[in-house]
């Protein structure tokens, strides 16, 4: 049996012919005088005839998700899925026979509650939609290098491990290393922006980390930052405008990789309008008829800015630029005309932050004075804030969670149903 | 002043224009009637001729590494680098005159020792060698990803916070979970197995921890691990292939990518052969002359034989199987006709070890068997082993540590040159 493997989606292509497919047995249908074995591959499913009686008596005795290697003939069955299905085959095991999964994959929809499926999450990715939603996400991953790799951006991957903590003191993970107190980097913030310095243009993709006491469906202890720092910068709106050929980029690719996926999601794919609708942050507030002294947008705030960028001008995607720099991180550079006012951004994505960027300070002097302002010291940011004593341009940058991302393209509510093995104040397996 | 950002590698399409450049002083010279300004931007360097006193003085009171905005007229003269320079320039500062750098980046090298280079790395990694050694680790890790994406590998992202340790206990940061026992994960070994049996072909770029407590040139507490998985192989011979294609496509797309640093580091490409040279453990042994009851290769052994596969087999790659069973990690699948051997390898690179993979156990029943040997318990794997009762197929897949690849890429020496912030026992900043 030297014949190459058949991917299941490619037996259209085949008909006549004896193929080799391998994959799982997705589902059997014992019927009086028939049995039909749905085999699943990594390409999609297959519609497998068993006719005769010692081999129909074989598969009774594999149960669901028992990987095997089926041999047989392609015809052509307009009644079949994919108009094909393969003939008088022989069914070889290539495991053992598999135990009765936790979750009966087979069906459209997986018919267990989030817990059940998350304590089973090697299994329970295999059920197509599952699959769908995380082929989903890599092809955004895959857009979103592909868009920035074009623009000459370059990949970087910095440490994990940190001595001290580059953001607020709060959720940071403590570590013992080697006898010396570490911590986990909650993001790659000041790491991307002394590379700025170095090759003007860098993004990451790696995990960051945060003890996250909040037990809602938009938090996660460790997700996944796409982060992206740009130099020569004017201000915040040339970062906005990378963030929307990024987002383009990203929706592109779920088309060019995972169409199918889309198709089987039923995926409401976003326009991203080749301007994103941007409004001042005091502006927002007079939109949604919030008080004029609100430090920041309420989540009903937010919903409101998303019908009103859906209503107004097509968009799935708002952005609101100025928010007070008090409430904005240290590093953030203030409106020129108006230091009250901030040079940051958030993006809206169907009515819930998705992004937050800006442009951020590039003067020592400057970091020295935001740092007084707000009470805080020098201290942990020593050997960070050197570099801006040695020339850095004026540059701003973003964040995308890769899992909020695709919680949003999918709208699905909770973060864990789009992440692989999420970490959350309850759950550290599987 | 409207015009276009020009970069440095574009002056020479633009001969008798007035562009603007943007970058950093990368060195100043003054001479008696003319101070020429070599200026850095991402792409490289250009000259900038000032003859104007004032403009001369201005110059004189910028230190190095300052950045600047040079808008100025474009003439070829034979005698700059690259056959242009710019002339009569208006220089306009963007940022703080710079603090003179701990290091002079001007040099050919950098005149400092490794400490003090690592302890400077935000402004070190600005000097062109520096800058060209991650260039070429950037532009390999493009490569993993376009080869395995183009044979049908999906990307997946990991938790890098377990609850139990996944391989041997040593060398394992431990973390305060929320009041619970967690740790860092040492690799994604198990997670990318199961995924096996989701998508069947699955790799992952991330973060792995080891609290490696030996001081050597070789061992990081921190590093990027390259991690491949793939179903239905017929053995470990299988993953051999992916994996020289995928080192072909590294070393491809450091041409593709990033040709002008191999120049300037003068880097000695290797070639990979359509088959890499491969000898069994045994035969390994009885070459280099070691004892035939040797349960691993010496680093002598690995250079003698780096030596052979160069002079007999014109490659500088050259893979070992069939390690012993008992010295490899429980989950290796054993050579089916002799298990005291193991369909595991070893790819040595210029005669350092540079990759581990191999087969794995697929069976449930194995798993316990292979654990029970090692007289080890399941309780830290129950949570991983239970996906090998639902259907795993064979499969295997190997692990590549970036910073390894690209100090062998570049023969130097210590890892630590090719890891943007290393951490090791002593270094936890920058």
């Amino acid at each position: 049996m030297h014949r190459p493997r058949t991917l299941n989606h490619a037996l259209a292509t085949q008909v006549g012919e004896t193929v080799v497919l391998q994959g799982w047995i997705h589902r059997r249908r014992r019927l009086a005088a028939v049995t039909f074995v749905i085999l699943r591959d990594r390409s999609g499913l297959a519609q497998v005839v068993v006719k005769d009686a010692g081999t129909a008596q074989h598969v009774a005795d594999l149960g669901e998700e028992t990987v095997v290697a089926v041999t047989g003939r392609v015809t052509a069955n307009t009644a079949a899925p994919g108009g094909v299905e393969v003939v008088d085959p022989t069914i070889q095991v290539l495991s053992d026979p598999a135990h009765t999964p936790p979750v009966e994959l087979w069906r459209p929809s997986l018919p267990a509650s989030l817990p059940t499926v998350l304590d089973h999450a090697p299994v329970t990715w295999r059920h197509p939609r599952r699959n769908a939603t995380w082929r989903l996400a890599a092809a955004s991953l895959r857009g979103f290098r592909d868009t920035l790799l074009a623009a000459n951006f370059i990949e970087i991957t910095t440490p994990k491990l940190v001595g001290s903590t580059t953001e607020s003191g709060a959720n940071v993970f403590e570590i013992d290393y080697f006898g010396r107190q570490a911590y986990l980097a909650q993001s790659p913030q000041f790491y991307k922006q002394t590379m700025v310095g170095v090759f003007e243009r860098v993004f990451e993709v790696g995990p960051v980390f945060r003890a996250e006491p909040h037990d809602t469906v938009r938090h996660l202890a460790e997700y996944v930052s796409l982060d992206v720092e740009l130099g020569f910068i004017q201000d915040h709106r040339d970062v906005l405008a990378v963030l929307r050929d990024v987002l383009a980029g990203m929706v592109e690719a779920t088309t060019a990789y995972a169409s199918d996926a889309l198709d089987l999601l039923d995926v409401r794919l976003p326009v991203v309008p080749a301007q994103i609708p941007l409004l001042h942050f005091r502006d927002a507030l007079t939109l949604v008829g919030a008080d004029a002294d609100e430090p920041d947008l309420a989540p009903e705030h937010e919903r409101a800015l998303g019908r009103w960028a859906r209503d107004e001008h097509n968009s799935d995607f708002v952005a609101v630029e100025g928010y007070p720099t008090r409430k904005r991180a240290f590093y953030t550079a203030p409106q020129p005309d108006d230091p009250q006012w901030s040079n940051s951004f958030d993006l809206l994505f169907r009515g819930l932050e998705l992004v937050t960027g800006g442009q951020r300070l590039h003067r020592y002097a400057d970091y020295l004075r935001a740092l007084d302002e707000r009470g805080a010291s020098t201290d942990p940011y020593e050997s960070y804030l050197d570099v801006f004593r040695h020339g850095m341009p004026p540059h701003g940058g973003f964040a995308i969670g890769l899992e909020r991302w695709t919680a949003r393209l999918l709208e699905v509510d909770n973060v864990r149903e789009t992440t692989l093995f999420p970490r959350d104040l309850h759950r550290l397996s599987p």
